[in-house]
């Protein structure tokens, strides 16, 4: 929770930018596993929570632009309910923090919305990405759920995504201290992973800690001896020695901010000569990377720039050939790294995500690249002071990926595919770093977790 | 995962009983947290496993009764897919595996549905709980969301219940499963706890070896030193000497056969003489409960004894006055027990409470009753070989609902409120156990887990 006044002014400048209309910002709602009753943890919308800050179920924020009201709707307890939940704040107290006056019943919108569309006013809201919030769009604007994301809108999306991407110093603060959860998470990682173990247990382990900082996981984590598949997340395999565990992990904070770091160890106390080659690959580029961070550079130059910098690593093993600029132009690297360098961070992991990355990573002047690779690439923009952001190269050797373009000669000219061959089992290996974009450059955030692979080593026995 | 003989028997059975008509299992989907792609973990729906046993999202099945057909409907992954998630079994080979030979794609539901209600098929389908399947029912059978439903078969809703209520041999072996990571769990509890940890943290460490045990948690764990509130699960609340920690948690199998088990310990070594002897009322009760348990026996039956026996043991302690029976017939005990003495147990931890507890807990010639307390009783029919159920007596001193009740003098006859008064900071206590109805009586479930408080105080330091 921040201050009264943080959100006051928030609110005030989201209005100023929409101009008109009324603003519909939906909380979430419990979300149900097996029956109606037995729920996953509560998390609260973000948008919801950054002008709103109320972590509670069931709510709805509407803000009338031209009367400069603010209405939070929601369901207060009965006295009944007190006694299964205990005492527990109003909403109209939890409001009162927040700089809200009026609450009504959840049961008033039907009529309210009624009202605004006979008046033709404009609603604005943000694209639905729970089923329930796109039900509740339906019933209250009269219009099919296939065509509620549509109506979703841009005006509000382009106000709430300005002032998100720019996290104040208060704001940095949370996110560091998901962080810092984050690197107790790495360091339990590599200090308790062990063969014999599974990759369940250490992920488990990892949970844990997240919990115990107060907030919980921001993320599944992915945590994984076959890092070359970039959906992995965990499973009942058991470590063996002689293998690299990836492990990208991240807490929330209490207040929902995210941290977002990766690491790749061995099992064993020991990395083969060939992991630390590739390892050294990896840290050249992302080095790099790192070294470019500022405003006014844009992340898509940033990320061209590990790529070409991955290329050259691994001509220099042998398995690239050929110009590494005209590689990575082609899309060449993408066998080895089909993926974007890095993303916004703050209340989402994946900041924004749901408001789309046309309007959260590219510029108006920037569109998407459909190249394998390019095309994954979800922070293209400038950068600016304020900014948080991961930066993770990585590189993986997916043996289906190899064999498809292996078998198709794909990119022949730049991939030494007799050499790539004895890779197929290599797996995967990732580095991830979040920063905030200075004046002056950047940051790197949270408490220092080495990087550099002997150092890291120390925790691993 | 059962063998294709059984799931395809149970299948037969459903069929059978249904009659005839078209029967729509629908899978679940993934559940978003903060952003589309940012998932929980995956729960399947239960009945979804019992009859198809496929553990993925996305998927539908369809029974035609009358043409003895079956269909799994879901999107094969892409080769593209395959590069992200690796190597993958394609829904039609786990089709195969569990007996139905035919899968189709998902876009064809929706001429699937036009061509049923065209020609008026019966469309049997369950209940829905999650918003998403709440959609799809209502876009394929043409029908606004706030029908569906109502629209629900009993004739299904009975037939599945009549199945899921009777668990075989190799079920309660999977119950059990759960269990004994749940013991583990409990022991970990004990061990753990100290004076100046956090009940989140304790509980993280409870989700990490439901995580290591190959599946998770069943349900959010209940860890909590305000026991007395019935739906309080943990938060940042450091535990301190002299109060008692009431722990209520499950873990589910890798199969998600649920594990349900409570304790209620003194986070100090040593119980005080006010904690021993209302432990003792407590387990009176259990014990009576217990030795009721045997076929043909009304559940309802069981817990009416068991809230007769905790007034009659809060008589003894001088809080409740006249005759015990009386005042259990007239609901004065629900101040301190407000609740149910336990539930039906297997794939839900409150099993099949998707489908009505009016059919699940209840025969057609019961009511449930009105009465505060006795309406949540979730179990009431009588017993039969193969059920599997939890018995969890406790006792609450909810100090809003002590204030309440004594302010208007309820139940006047049966309590003694000064004597109360001095019990209002007491907290609440619970202890809950599994037990198989077998063909003579019961038999408790899971590895031994001591009951004796003075036992389990063995594992507290
Ligand atoms: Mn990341
Ligand atoms: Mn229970």
């Amino acid at each position: 929770m921040f201050t009264k006044e943080t959100y006051v002014s928030r609110r005030n400048r989201l209005k100023k930018q929409v101009g008109s209309g009324l603003i519909v910002l939906l909380g979430n709602e419990q979300s149900s596993m097996n029956y109606k009753d037995n729920w996953y943890h509560f998390r609260q919308d973000s948008t919801f929570l950054y002008f709103f800050g109320i972590d509670r179920a069931g709510l709805v924020a509407v803000i009338d632009v031209e009367a400069n009201a603010e209405v939070i709707f929601g369901e207060e307890l009965t006295p009944d309910d007190i006694v299964w939940m205990g005492p527990q704040k109003s909403i109209r107290e939890q409001a009162s923090e927040i700089g809200v006056g009026l609450t009504k019943p959840l049961a008033t919108l039907d009529s309210y919305f009624q009202h605004a569309l006979a008046k033709k006013r404009e609603i604005h809201f943000l694209p639905p990405y729970r089923p329930e919030n796109l039900l509740k769009l339906s019933s209250w604007l009269q219009t099919a759920p296939a065509s509620i994301k549509s109506m979703a809108s841009v005006p509000l999306i382009k106000a709430v995504v300005a002032q998100r991407s720019i996290k104040t110093p208060e704001e940095v603060a949370e996110i560091e201290k998901g962080i810092n959860t984050t690197v107790e998470m790495q360091i339990a990682a590599a200090t308790l992973a062990r063969a014999g173990m599974t990759e369940a247990e250490l992920a488990g382990q990892l949970q844990s800690i997240a919990i115990k900082g107060g907030g919980n996981l921001a993320f599944p984590t992915i945590l994984t001896v076959n890092g070359q598949i970039l959906h992995n997340h965990y499973s009942p395999t058991v470590l063996q020695e002689g293998q690299l565990v990836l492990v990208d992990c991240g807490a929330a904070s209490a207040t929902h901010y995210s941290g977002d770091l990766t690491r790749t160890f061995p099992v064993s106390s020991s990395f083969s000569a060939k992991q630390k080659e590739m390892y050294a690959v990896m840290m050249t580029a992302y080095e790099q990377a790192v070294a470019m961070l500022k405003p006014g550079v844009k992340y898509k130059d940033v990320h061209l720039q590990a790529c070409t910098q991955l290329a050259e690593g691994l001509k220099h093993l042998g398995l690239m050939k050929g110009d590494a600029q005209e590689a990575v132009a082609q899309g060449a690297h993408a066998l080895f790294f089909p993926c974007g360098l890095g993303h916004m961070l703050g209340l989402d992991t994946h900041d924004m995500e749901d408001l789309g990355e046309e309007y959260v990573g590219y510029a108006e002047d920037q569109t998407k690249s459909t190249q394998f690779g390019l095309k994954s690439l979800r922070l293209a923009r400038a950068l600016e002071p304020g900014f948080v952001l991961t930066v993770e190269p990585g590189l993986y050797f997916n043996p289906d990926l190899i064999e498809l373009w292996s078998a198709e000669k794909v990119h022949a000219d730049f991939i030494n595919y007799e050499q790539v061959a004895g890779y197929k089992d290599f797996g995967g290996i990732r580095i991830e770093e979040d920063f905030l974009i200075t004046p002056e450059g950047s940051r790197v955030l949270g408490n220092p977790l080495p990087r550099n692979m002997e150092e890291f080593r120390q925790f691993a026995r």
